[in-house]
């Protein structure tokens, strides 16, 4: 480990956030950028995870290769986007997810954030520092803007294919998130679907229905599309898939309707003069809908609080994750889901199998008892 | 049946439209207007299929009672948007939308639009209609507007679980309807994906990857959800379910975000001056954005032309779907679905179960062979 920032001596409220500096498309600039960004408005020590020579350079240009709280922890490999997941377990455990999980593990850090293959980041969290007892798989909870305020969206993109039980779990992390992390009291918690009425939804996503609508939670029912950006609700449930197309839609909307207005700004003499005098307007709008506002996403479901980036994440960004990583790590977001998992202890064997070892001691010997 | 337009002579050219006047949510009054609409601006006779005395009043208010090209065909049961989608085939066989279906069966009619429940009107079809041979299940194809053009995405209601042969069939099918009717040459594919990687996407999705990488349609890959909306592709495929959300959210994006165009606008003065001079690029860019101006989502797979309105549709959407529908009935798309299945007809077969019956008679006679 090197030292950047040698006699610093950490105080009791200074957070320590572990950065993997080689992931995102804007790696490593954007992360060291973020990070020095961070330390220049926030308490918080940075260890930057990642290969040292491509690191130094950015710390330098910024003038924080000395006399800042940040600490590069120097590692070999580097997990790309179309890597798969796994390889974070199985092959490349010197990349900059693996050890900088490994270093939250060790109590080196209280938060981890990547901007990184967000597939390795959970897969490797839940090597490393395994999931919460009762859930079965974690999920990703993005926080996007509404009219009227913010929506917890998950999972918006840990796994794809769901059991009812995996969107139940969803909605009480989801929910217990919302009321630790945003303050909101009682959040109403929605289920994503193709439409209001009871019939409507895939098989599992009626089941989740009916097993919600007996949850210790508060539960709005369904929530279409539409609704997510109307407050209907303040959670909103879905598959990882679903939930990383909807989280994308609005974004790719949002960038086409803000370049629309610019397109359409420019085509009279009037509307020309119109955007001049609105430029304070349009630059409030922007920020509202900019996905970088909002820093990154929890990784619900596992012991340790790890925030995972947009890919396309810039230093702004960045620096706003390391705000939420902050934030978060100290919501105590994880004692609530494990205190709202045994309340709604019931609903979660619906729809579950026996593992396979159990069914295989079932047949063997389950005649015997 | 109750002729308005005594003495009206079918002109060759003039487009024969049924029109569902009990579906959607302002029935009947938004069926009527639009109807009376269309019939001002286009060479068309509309048969408008519900209950008599709910629509009459509506055309002697727009003084359409007589002297329009406009039929009313009495029905008395009406399905709504809770009603069971097979309601339409079992009980439910007097309804504005079972016996539109027959109307253009028995060459009634050229196409049939209906604003009201998406499920019931394709089951209907299924059921009326019949599919196209070939077909295991038909797709609602919505056009929506991108930064350069338009893009259309298919399935966005039909049906939510499919197999990868499934969304082949979609492919095909949105692929014949870009290039039939919004005259899109050699249409770029893509399948909407949570990833641009091979590894990427459910088991289903991958399959659907692999099989349409060997078709004849111009396949562009796997699109994420932000690329749908910059003209990554001018057709994208995908099962209901997600295609419904991906189409809400975008609407729910578009509305939020020209909401808060007017939050921002009357924040300070100079803004206020500035939206006042950018009215008109305000409305253009609003024109842009509103589903109304894209008319209805036709029902492909189905051996004739049937039209499906967003439920929310004003009169101004119902004219502009029976334009839709005008000039689809004319497009030929049905023949070149037909032409492109035969084309890729290896594909058909792949992740294909034999039915229930063939496994029966393979089980019984099959060692006889």
């Amino acid at each position: 480990m090197y030292l950047l920032h040698k006699g610093h001596v950490m105080e009791k409220n200074i957070h320590r956030v572990v950065l993997d500096a080689m992931g995102g498309d804007f790696a490593p600039h954007a992360a060291v950028e973020g990070a020095v960004l961070a330390c220049r408005h926030y308490p918080v020590h940075i260890t930057l995870v990642g290969n040292r020579e491509s690191i130094m350079p950015h710390l330098r240009r910024l003038g924080a290769a000395s006399g800042m709280p940040i600490t590069v922890h120097h590692t070999s490999q580097i997990i790309d986007m179309g890597d798969n997941p796994l390889d974070v377990v199985r092959k490349k455990k010197d990349s900059s997810i693996r050890v900088g999980l490994e270093l939250l593990h060790d109590n080196k850090g209280d938060a981890f954030v990547s901007a990184g293959n967000s597939g390795a980041v959970a897969s490797g969290s839940l090597f490393v520092l395994k999931r919460i007892s009762g859930i079965d798989r974690p999920a990703i909870a993005a926080v996007l803007p509404t009219l009227s305020g913010r929506v917890v969206v998950a999972d918006t993109g840990a796994g794809s294919a769901v059991k009812s039980f995996n969107l139940v779990q969803f909605a009480i992390m989801a929910s217990a998130y919302s009321s630790r992390y945003l303050n909101c009291k009682k959040p109403r918690v929605g289920l994503l679907s193709n439409g209001s009425e009871d019939s409507k939804g895939t098989d599992i996503i009626r089941e989740a229905h009916g097993l919600l609508k007996n949850s210790s939670l508060n539960y709005v029912g369904y929530v279409e599309g539409r609704d997510v950006f109307r407050s209907a609700a303040d959670v909103v449930v879905c598959d990882g898939f679903t939930g990383n197309v909807l989280l994308k839609v609005a974004e790719g909307v949002a960038e086409s309707f803000a370049a629309a207005l610019k397109q359409e700004s420019k085509k009279d003499l009037f509307s020309m003069i119109g955007a001049l005098l609105s430029k304070k307007s349009f630059a409030r709008l922007r920020q509202r809908f900019d996905y970088a506002e909002y820093g990154g996403a929890p990784l619900l479901g596992v012991t340790a609080p790890v925030i995972i980036c947009h890919g396309r994440s810039n230093a702004q960004a960045v620096k706003n994750a390391v705000k939420a990583a902050m934030d978060y790590s100290v919501s105590n977001v994880v004692s609530h889901i494990q205190h709202d998992l045994e309340i709604n202890r019931d609903l979660q064997s619906v729809g579950r199998k026996p593992s396979f070892i159990k069914r295989m001691l079932h047949d063997m010997y389950g005649k015997r008892d």
